[in-house]
């Protein structure tokens, strides 16, 4: 089943969309939107589902989805906790910078906190008002759960995932070590995100997604060039299973929690960093990690963060090459 | 004019409570919830205002308020951004330690962004399953404001507080060093914060509101014992309007966001770190800066960090001695 948020108002109108993304059908006054679908899945899902089954056999009503039209599918969300599960990725920008990574952070997860009350449209601009903050792109996978209780186990964890999406991390890089510094984690050096326009539930994703993870290249350009094409199921040091029971140690987490498994990053076969597309490698998931590559190379970064003007793309293709979660496409704009 | 919810669902229902927070009246199905209300507040205020006016005045079918029966203000957020604003605070926390505190610290505010998809009712016991964790209250003031754009100045965004409450904010000390080390900020170390039973639109708490401040005494008891008194107005290095002013720089804010001033927290008149209420000082807003002060005194603290059964109450009286946003009062339980 596919789900989406046509844009209206602070919370969209929920949609049911039919697997070629081509026509949705309204999930009606039950479940007007995502939340409240999210809010009582267990009497939702089986009506959904029903609407799933007709929007793709066209034996219902049925119209034509443009991804455009899309909102995030939660287009403001209670909870967005991003972990940082591509360890290789850490230790990357900890080399670039001449810092050693502890060893706990192979086996304990970084997770930070960020802003939920406005996400971006999957076809928004990125609005910045400065390009000397250092504006970066990060592809992401992220799962909305459903209610988890305190202390959950992590194979427990993995069983309240009801839909997987890809998101955008916007992040202002040059504001990152000032405010870390600080000690309180990142606040205005992660402005608004933006998820994919369709959120998919784990069965359509077949067997690409097992032990918690999401088995697919996570196909990201930059101003339409190829800019990396790493394997989500690849170098994920921690699967959601793990992240989620990390976000509920101390406290139960509410239905329509979004947890991120952090910028997608694979290590080359020898261990290294890997090569941009250009190369042959299969690139990177942010410019940071691109700079750290070219920073370890050759002693300094070559390529600039996000102008005003610049474009992202990120997607993800299953076997047959057909779009799973639509596109997020996102120019930079002046704010 | 004064607003809570009472128990019900997910996010409770819309009352409109009378001034002495003895009566309600029903806010009615056009504002069903405190979050339905803040995103259309223009047109929601001079309903409500006028249903505030029939409660006060009995004029209105009405019932009687009992604070326990009250959920949090906002059940569930969007956003929970917590300041720390009373720098002195952290300087005392960075001393007990010995540390030094970054002369940037007086200009450039801490905030962190907080969990927001479950909060705790004001009567709800804590739940704790680790002693261990040392957990903690800290008394603080918070807003909820309106839809707030980028870039707002601190003066633009005083005017956009619709509402004030108080709040626990629960910490878990021994979980805190660990995870700021890791350099991504508080997620385990905070879990789920309660809020008064009322909240109060400015207008309401008179010359006590102003400078973007509130400057009443924030009443704290430790197992019914008297533990802090400290004025909420004073010594606080940033009003809420620099505050929201920081959390809006780089992205808008949502109606419905709540700021929170950080643990309140008073200087002597010499500049020290106060003294605890039995010794005649004004006390403290969190059991660590006590045991800070034990610390920096005697060597070591002497107050424990909350167990089983412990009971925390925090209450803001006005100059009559009446109760503006009811009582917060939390046993610690086991999880």
């Amino acid at each position: 089943m596919r789900l989406a948020s046509l844009r209206h108002g602070r919370d969209g109108k929920l949609v049911v969309v039919s697997d070629d993304l081509a026509w949705y059908a309204h999930a009606g006054p039950e479940t007007p939107t995502m939340q409240a679908a999210l809010d009582d899945w267990a009497r939702a899902e089986p009506r959904l589902r029903a609407i799933s089954e007709g929007v793709n056999t066209n034996t219902i009503l049925r119209e034509r989805f443009h991804e455009r039209e899309a909102a995030s599918p939660l287009p403001r969300a209670y909870q967005w906790a991003d972990g940082s599960a591509y360890v290789n990725h850490v230790a990357l920008v900890r080399q670039a910078r001449g810092a050693k990574m502890p060893e706990s952070f192979w086996t304990d997860p970084l997770m930070y906190q960020g802003g939920s009350d406005v996400f971006l449209g999957p076809r928004d601009p990125i609005p910045l008002k400065d390009e000397a903050w250092g504006c970066d792109f990060e592809a992401e996978v992220a799962v909305i759960v459903d209610d988890v209780e305190m202390g959950v186990t992590p194979a427990e964890a993995r069983e309240r995932v009801r839909l997987v999406m890809l998101v955008n991390d916007v992040s202002l890089r040059n504001l990152i070590p000032a405010e870390l510094e600080k000690g309180f984690g990142f606040f205005q050096s992660k402005p608004s995100s933006a998820f994919s326009p369709v959120a998919v539930t784990p069965d359509k994703l077949g067997d690409a997604w097992r032990d918690g993870k999401l088995h697919l290249p996570m196909r990201v350009t930059l101003n339409r060039k190829p800019f990396g094409d790493a394997n989500a199921g690849e170098d994920m040091t921690f699967d959601f299973g793990t992240l989620i029971a990390h976000a509920a140690k101390t406290r139960e987490l509410a239905a329509g929690t979004i947890i991120g498994s952090g910028t997608v990053s694979n290590r080359d076969a020898d261990g290294g960093p890997g090569k941009p597309v250009s190369e042959g490698g299969r690139g990177y998931s942010c410019i940071a990690e691109q700079r750290m590559i070219e920073t370890i190379q050759t002693g300094k970064p070559v390529t600039s963060f996000l102008k005003h003007g610049d474009r992202v793309e990120i997607e993800m293709l299953d076997a047959k090459g057909h779009s799973i979660f639509g596109r997020i496409e996102q120019e930079v704009a002046k704010a």
